[in-house]
């Protein structure tokens, strides 16, 4: 049986995200009942999605993963904190095209804009009061005011977020059609890579000068 | 806003997810930023999928449904009642690829042996001790005891359960990925089809003597 | 060039079909030409799907396959046989999203109820006067009586049935949309799995007491 | 119920698969049960793949096709007729992602290099002795010996052809995994075009003088 | 025949991706050769991709877009102008799953950061030299130095751009797998809503004070 | 970074492609953000598509290739040559679901009639004047003067070409929606397969007699 292990500081985050996050699109189709992942670490060779064990030996304990009960520590920067099942730490999810996330949210938290780029997402309220949006091709926002119970579903590749606007901590449960359906934290995309983005190019698409993106980028890089 | 109503009676259990169920597996991939479903109802025309209203018109309610915070009636002959919110009752997921759905169980709760013919599931365990399983195309059974905060994943197209073995009131959370994934309750389909399946049939494939299966379908065709 | 060999006992009707399924859905689109699957035995290490050979190596034997007229033997229980060639014993299928079998039928034998869960398939009447059915997701059962060269089809994951009503041996041919449509025989995967569902649940699914479950456990386990 | 007509002259043979043929891939995932295919011909308005009538007016006889067992007439240049069940004219194939086809041999019959653009073809040999083959993307041959009983299959997309090479009449029966898998019968995809390809091109392409490439075209645009 | 208009203002820059912009992930396939899209103008309904108009009346006409040749007008904020031939313009694209576009750029010109939701994108350097890039899921910059005839990909749904670092005008052409790949350009999708992103969220997510989120949302509601 | 050697004889014409064509149809979705191919040589094992490198050594030059802005030698039988980016020689493709060619014509140059079995092709002028077209399943040609600035799309798996009719050399760019859409020239594929294919088929097919057959054999198999 697998634990999560809430995270501790900002930094990480994104990194939970981050780590967890290689992939985009609906799915292949299965071939095969399951198809438990694992990685094969001697060769270093990869395939498009995961190798799987021999299925003879899959049991009950590969299709399930605990701990989603757990609150996460939002003491950081952002008031937020999630944790994602995928297929890197649940490899019963191999081949089957679905994951879930937890999300915790202190009192004026805030998931900031990003977007998956394989799958579409459905928010479920477990507990507060959310504003919830998302941007479509036209720049049209479609936001949404959440209570408990209420779902909201987020088309794939758009951006997208929430914010906690209740005075008590807030928690959703996040449903994506992908096994791995990628994190893409539009700031840390931005201003956050590795190397730099070129911060001419930065200034002059987001209409800044050069010094306001060099700020920038020093605090993601260091958030990264 | 749209409200759920819970189902009253064990007759509509089945019903539920019957009225919302035709269709089957890793869905096409959207080719526009979303498709909210309407029905033609003028010309008794329809498409793989549905047929969606002017983007133009769309809102944030299109992609918003409420009320799954409230549990459902489950004094019924299974102890167990659910509601999906596929593209039938949700018309903001379609082109989207997936699907959300609430259970109640009362102890010792029941939700029979069941397929999705278009999707794999996520269970999500909000509340109770549950004992779930699946079964792969060899009959081997994959059975899990899950706590809250429990995940579960279930492969498209198998056979699956669960049942309360906890002593209060549980509830489950379940993902699809598919806005249609199809319900095919196994007792139903097999004892308490319209017209019913020929006696004699059954009574081979079930090794059962014909009376046996008479009154099994009895019983099924009223609950139907 | 292979050969079928016609099971001889009831217990192996369904183990036929149960050793070659692992699988389901629409496949995922080939790659290549062709991938003609092989066995990585050495590291038991697997892909969705399968492996394959060295496609310079590949010759017109390993797309083709003997023996589909050979009649099976169908002194068993249910009077009934059947030989699929999926991915599994007909390795040139890989990446191909095809499949077929051969099903044989005694006068009054029955292919007993079932699903696929990775493939829609369609009936060839090669021999004999059959009752085919189909129950969809309202529980409807979509029946015909079917002569040589009457072909029907049935959509992914539905459960179906075929009854051989006339006085001689029947033959149907049948075809699959996936190289590993899997195999669900419904009596099977509810009574007769690996180890068995709980009586209980079985009992209050079925509507049955606890004995007569235990019954059909019993008769099933023996034919698994 | 539906009667197939044997063709009965060599200009049919091509026409009978050109009118059912118009398509390319394995399909796309069905989102119901089914969705049987209407025209609708008011409006001459289309969408990819067909629409399709009210399900709950849809009986079994929409699933059910007659008259594969009917041999069809082989009395014309190529010695070959065959009759395709697409969603065309099988109109319960919709979204079902499935075809077959009865091809007909007298004695030294030819089914001429074709492909399709849309389905991996699985032939079975009914009758008759046949040398089948198809050519890779390197332009190797991998041709077989076909006996009765005998299963050949041919990749998405690459040329291929069947001839009887038995001293009696054959049969073969052919499925696709797709619902119009589409038919290019080469010659007169090169020869019998309407209007003409430039003789000019043609005789580059295929290193013949332009008065040959004329008299090809001359003989295929008679039989197209 | 079609003619491009090249853009005149930096207004219309973004806009001309947006007006063709709805959509996401690898397409579906076709189902039959070709479905030239129309609009169905009188019903304002819609389906997942477009209706078709009827076959027998398409002409190669329909398959022919003419003026990629022509240079845009770069004379605006960011130094660059596209124009995306998508289904939205180009109606023979309808479900062919591809789609083609040209971008311009003056000397310093940049693409500002976007995604593609539902395509991959292969950028040929047609003249000038570029510095190209895409961030993936781990905040990764994957960055190169184009010359004429270099290729580069940038997979699904990542955050990309490019910058004209050399002396002289630059033109790309970018191909992509989908039939409306849709664009997400960040600034516009994050400052330059309709209504407006909440300041407060932005602030938090960008770790900027509130007023310079709204100095940026002024900025790019001018521009949007 | 790699450069393209342009090739020298018409016999490699032909080559270029072929070796790099084993495949069809719109390519499964990636489940990761990228996955570059690799050969595993070692164990002469193969999958669906490539296996790929660690993603953590990836690098922009991953995702680059040179030299498609230098001229092929068309001094041969066609008067044309080209190359192909597929995955096969630009291993950053793989899952990417993209390919790209360029093509030289001399005046009066043919690409002579050819598949790509599983993709659909985006052809791009960029010098000289074309006759394009493509055959539909119904033989009609679709045809069209091209001239520079012009897109012509071809349906996935159709018979296509292109001819030069103007005075001076020609060139042009052709996206394909598949990493390895594959080709299948329809001379090479029927008269110079290897082995060469029983010409009495040939001839009954294309309506020829044997000798004219044997001819065309001998000349294609040896620029084969």
């Amino acid at each position: 049986m697998q634990f999560l292990i809430a995270m501790k500081s900002v930094n990480f985050v994104i990194l939970a995200f981050a780590l967890m996050a290689l992939a985009s699109a609906y799915d292949p189709s299965p071939l095969q009942d399951y198809c438990v992942a694992v990685n094969d670490t001697k060769s270093a060779i990869f395939v498009n999605g995961r190798f799987c064990k021999d299925p003879s030996v899959a049991t009950g304990d590969d299709f399930t993963f605990s701990g989603l009960n757990i609150p996460l520590d939002t003491n950081n920067l952002f008031g937020f904190n999630a944790t994602l099942l995928s297929v890197d730490n649940f490899p019963g999810l191999n081949t089957l095209g679905i994951a879930i996330a937890r999300a915790d949210f202190a009192p004026g938290g805030v998931n900031p804009p990003h977007t998956h780029p394989r799958g579409t997402e459905l928010v479920l309220v477990q507990k507060g009061t959310f504003y919830a949006g998302f941007v479509d091709s036209n720049n049209t926002l479609f936001g949404k005011i959440l209570h408990p119970g209420d779902v909201f579903v987020i088309p794939i590749g758009l951006i997208h977020f929430q914010v906690n606007i209740g005075k008590t901590d807030g928690v959703l449960y996040v449903s994506f059609n992908s096994q791995n359906p990628g994190l893409i934290t539009i700031a840390n995309s931005i201003f956050g890579t590795n190397p730099p983005i070129d911060p001419y190019a930065l200034a002059r698409a987001f209409q800044l000068d050069v010094n306001a993106v060099k700020q920038l980028q020093a605090k993601f890089s260091s958030t990264n």
